[in-house]
């Protein structure tokens, strides 16, 4: 079981950025913990980070060709925005699960515009890293359950 | 530690209500998995059903007078129209996470509008019966590490 | 052909409560005159009133389990506010028609929004106490000419 | 007892324009139906159907003419656009009934503007042909109480 | 100086129609009376009612072609509901000035969107008749005024 | 003069819940204090809460039969969800004035609606629980100069 | 047959103002021009021109006391945003007709909100300078029936 | 394959209307044209043009009973205001193509609205009058492969 | 205790102004009920009326001066229009309680809007003259019980 | 005559994504198709694809530096996202057409937005890959006609 | 180079009000601070406050008699709600720059409604009383360059 | 004090592009002045442009590491549009100043949808190339008083 997980903008900058926010663990040691516990469901977890949407766009069209079954998305600042990912994750029909860090429903306006729940298997918000493994879980769990 | 687990209205018919919405898991099923895996966790897991919107302000009354450290909560139909459950949680001030058995994302305009989210720690949708057992990690993990 | 009648929170003042809207005709009355014509038609109708939106929640439950093939209601207030009640008709797929005395239509902006037409067989509305007549009448033909 | 039944734009393509939504009977079938009843209730019924906004307009005035005690009326597609049909109605001061064949609150989002309800005596709606049958029932039973 | 008098839908009606709101002078009572004071200014007036959209279009159209320097419209119903009549206004580019019997500010809401006020040199609503004399008035000063 | 005072959900934990927003007097001292100036007034008070909906329009029947002559009300969280007890208010027509602890204009955007404000005689708000002081000598005024 | 006109803030300046859109005429040549028509009518006519708020007001108040039967207004920029004028008038009880010299419909979103327009007697708007004179007549054609 | 070119409101008068909008190609210069290319293309195309909303749903009517395969409509200034002539379409079940010959998106807001376009096959729009051209080939296009 | 007592534009005319609305109390009389409510309580009170928002402001910055510890505001029109007004509340940063007369939930949709509830301590509404004695005493309690 | 033809992000898909909605031509045999009808026409045309935001704007600027006279653009999902790219399109002032696959106002409502039609000297929407041969030939027609 | 510097309500308790947001500088300082730049660059400065809508509009109109060539305003609470104002910059025709000095894009949502930024040359916003210094330096440099 | 200035998409083409709404000078004749006002004021300034989002988020990103004190940027199309480069500004925690050339209040609806200003220190519009010397400035003195 093949499992592509990608973050979005600004990531990359986690345990540093608003960590009042968005807490005090950076990405490698989330990529890290997920690793692991991808790893003890006998998952094999690709982890990518990108600031562009268009590298995520294509990261996900590369995901259809190496054949992952399962996408763990936390889309970031595009998550509002991106329609072109959203379209991205049509066209390759792989299921997804969609994981914020922060409570999303908590914050601004703005914010309350999701291009992508909508679409995604389920989505878990405002769990902390943590939102990570149970991702990871829940994609193992539906994707199991569904090939029976 | 402590954790009330509340279903709301019609959450009793899980299994034979609308079944390609909220599949073929009862009720009873899904509280004795979550029980199952609360005892893993150390956790004794308190599970309740009502229908009716003010027996569930009073469960979250008593809650806190029973002492429990948090809730998992699937508010059902009330998840977009009781101010009052919302109230309740804020006067006992103990944490919960909120699940949803449906992606509600994809669903009807009128539940779009949420009272619960903004104030929950996380929440967790779409993600099947398999969203309680998240839910019982969550707490479980979240309020494990508040404790330190 | 078993049919359950169903009347929401305040129905129990006909008669008495603001008259120029809602007519002179008293529940009970109501309820002897429909019971009369869904004799004739050779049906088998409950009449229920409740004022508790939990009650008539387990009261649609109910008619699942004692095989109910309609439901007439007239939801009153929850009319537009309870999604917990429209969940439970859904819950049981049971068809329902509904029933309004007065004319929605030409009242409050609040009473505009509505929870429960879009998934009724169709609607009666602004007739007053001779809508449940015609609502039996409704229900009645519409069973049969579905089971032909 | 005079009643005038208009019927608007497309109507008489029934039975064999979108009969999933509209169902399998004709105009002439309905408009035959209707008039039995009629007969049955001492009623004088003519029915009268166009696809133009000005005419349907000119008829009504000429129901003021005939003095025609009710009219019963399916504005078709001019539910949702005609103010000039709507004054007509509120010129001539005729009480009427509003009946649709399709359930009109679960389609599109521009049908859930009406402009007939609100000065109907009330709307009978989703509840097929036979809801012509109602409305000619409803028409009669609250001219007959009225004129008490 | 040529001028067309269009009055829309129901205006035929005037006189015996909600007379609370639109008082009872007739319809040719009001044309003669704008003959009248039309005569008075050296305006040749022609006066012109339908209860048909095509028709007033098709009406504006010949008034290009009879060479009418100004129109003085009451659209009825139709000024917040038909583009084609502002389309066929704008297409032969004669001036115009909008009336209104009752006071349109003061009414339901649908009658605030307005088609023709924008584009028109003017408007004049809520003065009852009158209105009529002063919009033959306004487009007398307008034209001359502009002829020099 | 009878008076029924209702306090709805949640408001049986005043002085525990969220003390900066609703202060630290519990609800029998407010009872007691209240009532104490009705007797004052020679006011007979009836003190009654609940946190079911149904319970709380039941009450208000019973205020009917019982023949109270004014009701002070704080409906809590309902004060923006319900109704149907807005309806039973309507049906028995007994005058009646709002309290609210808190500022409610200061808070978040789904308590600014109000489902009573606009058929209550007045309604106090953000001035604590002396705010039902003043609706009891409110009552007493407005009831006492309408009698006169 | 005593009239006040008043004009609010910024009309001193007609003729020098953005001459495209208000014209060439100033403020002195209107009121002479008015004057003379109002003569003519037999009326008696005050102008008055203010840049405050609470000067209009305090006008308003004093045409009560003056026993104008009539005011022409046309409020200027605070035709879109003057609750305190508006009350003013409605205090006063004096009929009204309100004058714009611009045709509003055709310009900025904000000045589609009008304040004045559903309380006057009626609205004449766009047609330049003779807009007054228009105004003059109507007040007094509709006073001179209404006293009849 | 018989196709039908429906032009609407107005579109009479093209070659003399707001020509900066339109352009200066009459309607009989575009149906010449249109015919031109139809024949080319062994298409029997018929040309109709009408003011009145009921002859251009009669007209699509008749089309059903004539056999068409295909529409070609410019519904003019019916687009965004005709329910009936959108249900008129979808009665008769007639694939259709919708021109617009100036760019409908860069017009006022109230053309935004647009009752066709989510039920033609697709929309050309702002090219002019080559955009009937385009349809042409379109529509022969589209109906030849689908025949496939 | 020193407290300003503002009174906004037209509440001057109170008594002789839409009675059915505001009732028969000029406002020398309810200022001079609320001048012997105060003194009872022992608090020295300085009434002020204003029909201008500028001197409105400026009173409110002479309240800091003179070291007012409340004001009690009736803004009248200004309630939902005068921004400055708030910002001078907010600038002297002296607590204020908000009256109003009549029940403005129940009136215009623009009343709606308010610019001042937000930041009083609290408001009261629709109880008539009474409340500004309710105004006086809640002032009076809520600033004694914070010096404690 | 140089045209310059963007496709942008997931059209390199086409083919293989969501067939149902964008039928089974691959992007390369939709440039063969395109360039095979522009060389017909004497028409020097480039293809481009990108996912990247930022390269269709930079291809864009390139268009201008190499003189070409129109551009062919189906923005994909940046359509409704990207006013970086509609402000590209105005900066280098090249004339372009617009080309949807889908139809575009059929789908989801946040599709409903559009940056780009209302520049555009036309738009070409739901008529498949046909669309792009269409796109040409209008591009073409106009360019040529403009030129004369 | 004559420049007039408007500051509106409440500005004159700058540096006593609301410091948090607007500091500690009065407007004297601010004045004199301003005035010393402009004397830098040549500019006869007059420095004018008012909480009068009325005076501000009229020292505007003065402003025009006087010659000034450019105008540096903080509306204060009126950027929100003066159309007033807003009619009297346009009337005179001066170029104006817009400061602020509080970021009010992060203030209260009817804050973010303003009337005067669409017309200014140019807004400086947030950057506290230093505004008004860049805003004297943009007035000097757009004028001299326009003069050029 | 090291400074960073980023200009967004399509600034690249200034002083070509859409002349009469950015004016004539070129981005690098902007930089060279920014860059000469900033060394008199003892800035080390860098200057950036990027037509990419994520290459300006990684800049962003960067400046944090190089120690930037301040940001000056003029997001260009993304202001309106990207959340991720918001997330940036406020993940590395710089005080930043908002620039934008042309009156961006004065132009599409859609570009009144900022998402930058509430997050900036302040933002300068409008005011032509000037605005960067005036931003440099701005962060000098806001940066220089707060080290204080």
């Amino acid at each position: 079981m093949k499992i592509l997980m990608i973050n979005g903008p600004n990531l990359n900058l986690l345990g540093t950025r608003e960590t009042a926010l968005y807490g005090r663990t950076s990405l490698p040691e989330i990529e890290a913990r997920t690793q692991k516990r991808a790893r003890e469901l006998g998952i094999e977890l690709e982890a990518f980070q990108s600031n562009h949407e268009g590298e995520i766009i294509e990261k996900i069209h590369a995901a259809a060709i190496s054949q992952s079954c399962g996408i763990l998305i936390n889309p970031g600042g595009y998550t509002h925005t991106s329609v072109a990912i959203r379209d991205a994750l049509l066209a390759v029909d792989i299921p997804f699960v969609e994981v914020h860090i922060s409570n999303v429903a908590a914050r601004e306006p703005f914010r309350q515009k999701n291009l992508f729940s909508d679409i995604a298997l389920g989505t878990i918000s405002g769990l902390g890293p943590y939102g990570y493994i149970l991702g990871i879980e829940a994609l193992h769990e539906l994707l199991r359950t569904k090939n029976r």
